[in-house]
C-alpha cells in the first residue's frame, strides 16, 4: 500500500476499505506517513467526507493506535460524552450518580478551552484532586468504585493527538467523520460497551443551529452503533448557562448540591435524564422508568453523595468539599450584575457569557493560560425571567480586579433585556437512538 | 495574514486575493510555512479549482519565488511550450529556426519521463552539448544568436520545484491551476513576452482526450493572457509518434534533417506552424503568411541549419553533427520489426510505442534512470499505410540487447494492423487564441 494511492482514492469521492484506513492511521502513528501526506487525506476527508464504515474503521483505527482498556465487570461500563457549554458540569454528579446505582463509569474528561469550562479543571478545584491517576490505578478504582474521572493519558489514541495537532493548522477541524472518530476514538478506549452523549445546540455550543447538532448526534449514534456499543444521543439546549453557576469551584459546588437534593435546574433535569439513560444503556436497569427512579432515590437516601466522597477520596482529593464548599478557592470579590432596564430577560450569547468568565479566570484563552478556580458567575435569572433595573442579573465571583470590567463588558453583549417574555427553548431537542 | 486562514478560504470555494496567494507562496518557499500546511492547500486547490485571476497570481508568485529574466531586444522573446509526446523533436528545430528568422527564443527545456521524450536528453545526444549554461551565459547567447536551450536550473521558480515534490506523494498532480501555474511560472520566468502552446492530445499525450487537452489549452491561454504574455495555444494530434524517429540521437538527427529541407512528416507541418506564430507573437512578422513563407525560406537557403550550428557550438556541441549525424551515438544493433499480418496500420498506442523505447533505453523509468542516446524507433509505416505481413512496420535501435525482447512484445501491444484502414486524426485539432 502507498500513502498517496489512499489519499487519491479518497480524493476521488471512493470509499476506502477498513484496511486501508486502518493502515494509513497506523503508519501515521508511527511516523512512516509524513505530516504532508496526512494533511492532504484530512483536507480530502474533509472536503468528500465519510461513510459509517469508513468513519468506523477511522475510530478503530485511532482507538488502537494507543492503548485500550477492558474491564470484566458485572455490568456494561458505560460513560457520558457531552459536546460542551457552559455551566455543564453534568459529569461531577453524574458519575458518582450511576456508580451509586450500580453502574460502572470509566470517564476520561477533558479541559476548558475558549468560552468552554472542562470537567478537568473544575474538579481540580478540590484541593488535592488529582486527575492524573496511572490507567491502571484508574481501572481498578472503577472497578471497586464504580466510577473515577482522569484526564487524556498519553497512552490513549496518539493518533487522535497528533491528527488533532495537524488538523489544528490546515482548516481541518470542523469534519463531521474526523469530529466523531476522535470522540468516539478515546470513548472506546475507555473499555466502555455503552454511552450517551449529549450534543449541545445553541449560542453557548460548537454547533449553533440544531440541524448541525442533530447531524453530529446521528453520526456520532451510527458510528457508535457500528463500533458495536450500546449508544444514545441527546440533543440538548445550549442557549442558557446550564444549572446556576459558570466557573470551576462554583460549578462543583453546584454539582455536590445537586447530589445532596437540589433538582430545580435544567442541569438536575439533565443529569437524571442522562443518568437514567445510561443505567438502562449498561443494563443495570431495565428500564427508563426504573432508572429514574433507581437515580432520585440514590439522591434521597444520600449514596450518590457518598460515592462522589469516596471518590473525591480516592483521587487524593479533600473528601470535606462535600460537607463544606469554603475548602474550595474563593473570590476576593463578589460584585452583582445589575439589569440596565425593566423587563424580562432575553436571548442569551452564550459563547460570551463563557467568554466573560474566561476573562476573568475561569477559562483559557490558550492552552497553557492558568486557571483561576474561584471567578465565575452565579446567575440569578434565567431567560423569560422578569426584572428590574437594578436588580442583579447574576454575581460576578472574581479575582482578577482588573478583569472586572472587561468582562462586564462582554456581559452587557451578552445578556439582553426585552419587554416582553420570549420563548425558552426546550432543554431536550431531540433524541436519537441507534437503529 | 495565517496560512490556516488561507487554507481555510480555499476549502470553502472562496476566491483567493492575489495577495492571499503571493504571501502563501512567498512563505512556502521560504519554508515559512510547514509541507503539511502547504499540501492541505494544494488538496483544496485540487478539489475545488481556482479561478483565472488565483491561477494568474500563482503563477506570479511562484515565478518570483526565483529568479525571473529580463531581456532587451529588438522584438519581443518568444517561446514554445509542449506538454509532451513521443518523438516531439520540435524544440530543437523551432529554436533555430524562428532565430534564423529574427526573433528571439531563450529556452528552458525539460527531461524525458516515462513514455515522454525530453529535448534536453535528445540535445545531450550529441557530443559536448551543455544544457546546464548558467543563466547570464544564457541570457548573453540568446541575446548574441537568437536562441539557447538550457535545463531547468535551481534559481527558477523554486516553489514550483518544492511543491511539484509535495504534490507528487499527496495525488495533487492532476490539478489544472496547478499544471498551468507550474507551466506558466517557469515560461515567464524566462522573461519572454510571447508564448505558443502545443497541448498534445490522444494516446501518447498526458490528456487522452481532446476535452481534457482543450480545457487544459484553454486555461494556458487564458491564464497566459491574464500574465500579460501574447499566446495562443494548439491542441494538436498525439496518437501517433511525431515524425518518423523515437529515440535521442535518432531524433536529433531528424530535427537536424528538417533545417536541410525534409518537410514531409506531421513533424515538420507542426515546426511550421509553430514557427510561424512565434514569429508573429513576437512582433517579428506580421501575418502568418509572411511568418510561414520566412520559415520556409530560412530553411530553403541554409540559415536555419547554419542557426542550429551555431547554438550547437556555442553550448559546447560538436558542430559536425550538422553534417554528420554519425557524430552522435549508434546502436550496436538494428533489427526490423515485422508486420504480422496483412493489412492497414491501425490505431497505435503511442504511449505504449513510448514506453518500448523507454525499455530499450530511450527513456527513464525514474528520474535516476541513465540513457541510451543511440536506442528507439525509426518509423517505417504510419496508420493508415498498407502493408504485409513480415514487411516492416520500424526499425529497432538498441544497444541493450537483452531489453529488445520485452520491447517487441510492448510493440505488439501498441500496434494494430486491421483489415481496412480507419481515419487518421488531423494533425492539428483545435486552435485557441487568447480573447
Amino acid at each position: 500500500m502507498r500513502a498517496v494511492d489512499v489519499i487519491s482514492k479518497k480524493r476521488d469521492r471512493k470509499e476506502l476499505s477498513p484496511s486501508e484506513i486502518e493502515w494509513f492511521v497506523a503508519q501515521a502513528a508511527k511516523g512512516l506517513i509524513e505530516p504532508y501526506q496526512v494533511t492532504a487525506w484530512l483536507m480530502s476527508v474533509y472536503l468528500n467526507g465519510m461513510t459509517t464504515a469508513e468513519t468506523s474503521a477511522l475510530t478503530r483505527a485511532m482507538r488502537d493506535s494507543g492503548r485500550a482498556l477492558r474491564f470484566s465487570l458485572p455490568s456494561i461500563p458505560v460513560d457520558k460524552h457531552s459536546t460542551g457549554g457552559v455551566g455543564d458540569k453534568v459529569s461531577i454528579s453524574l458519575a458518582p450518580l450511576v456508580a451509586a446505582c450500580g453502574a460502572f463509569n470509566p470517564m476520561i474528561a477533558g479541559r476548558g478551552l475558549g468560552h468552554t469550562g472542562g470537567t478537568l479543571d473544575k474538579l481540580e478545584a478540590i484541593p488535592g484532586f488529582n486527575v492524573h491517576l496511572p490507567l491502571d490505578a484508574f481501572t481498578k478504582l472503577v472497578g471497586e468504585i464504580g466510577c473515577a474521572i482522569i484526564g487524556q493519558t498519553a497512552e490513549i489514541c496518539p493518533a487522535d493527538k497528533q491528527f488533532y495537532s495537524l488538523r489544528d493548522v490546515t482548516g481541518t477541524v470542523e469534519s463531521l467523520p474526523l469530529i466523531v472518530s476522535s470522540i468516539l476514538s478515546k470513548k472506546c478506549a475507555e473499555g466502555i460497551g455503552a454511552l450517551v452523549m449529549d450534543v449541545k445546540a445553541g449560542s453557548g455550543a460548537f454547533m449553533k443551529s440544531d440541524t448541525d447538532a442533530i447531524a453530529l448526534a446521528t453520526a456520532l449514534v451510527r458510528t457508535g452503533q457500528s463500533m458495536g456499543l450500546r449508544v444514545l444521543a441527546f440533543v440538548t439546549d445550549m442557549n442558557q448557562p446550564l444549572g446556576r453557576t459558570v466557573g470551576n469551584a462554583l460549578e462543583t459546588a453546584e454539582a455536590i448540591d445537586f447530589l445532596k437534593g437540589e433538582s430545580e435546574s435544567r442541569y438536575a433535569e439533565l443529569t437524571y435524564l442522562l443518568a437514567a439513560h445510561m443505567l438502562v444503556l449498561s443494563g443495570v436497569c431495565t428500564n427508563h422508568a426504573e432508572a429514574h427512579e433507581a437515580a432520585e432515590k440514590a439522591v434521597r437516601d444520600g449514596r450518590a453523595l457518598e460515592k462522589c466522597r469516596v471518590m473525591i477520596e480516592k483521587q487524593g482529593g479533600d473528601p470535606r468539599v462535600v460537607d463544606d464548599s469554603s475548602v474550595m478557592a474563593k473570590a476576593s470579590r463578589v460584585e452583582p450584575y445589575l439589569a440596565k432596564s425593566d423587563g424580562f430577560i432575553g436571548a442569551m450569547d452564550t459563547m460570551r457569557i463563557g467568554i466573560a468568565a474566561m476573562v476573568l479566570g475561569a477559562g483559557r484563552e490558550k492552552a497553557s493560560d492558568v486557571i483561576d478556580p474561584a471567578a465565575g458567575f452565579v446567575m440569578r435569572k434565567a431567560p423569560g425571567d422578569p426584572v428590574r433595573m437594578g436588580e442583579p442579573i447574576l454575581d460576578i465571583h472574581c479575582n482578577r480586579i482588573e478583569k472586572m470590567e472587561t468582562a462586564a463588558r462582554v456581559l452587557d453583549e451578552a445578556i439582553t433585556i426585552a419587554e416582553t417574555p420570549g420563548p425558552i427553548p426546550a432543554l431536550v431537542r431531540k433524541v436519537i437512538a441507534s437503529e
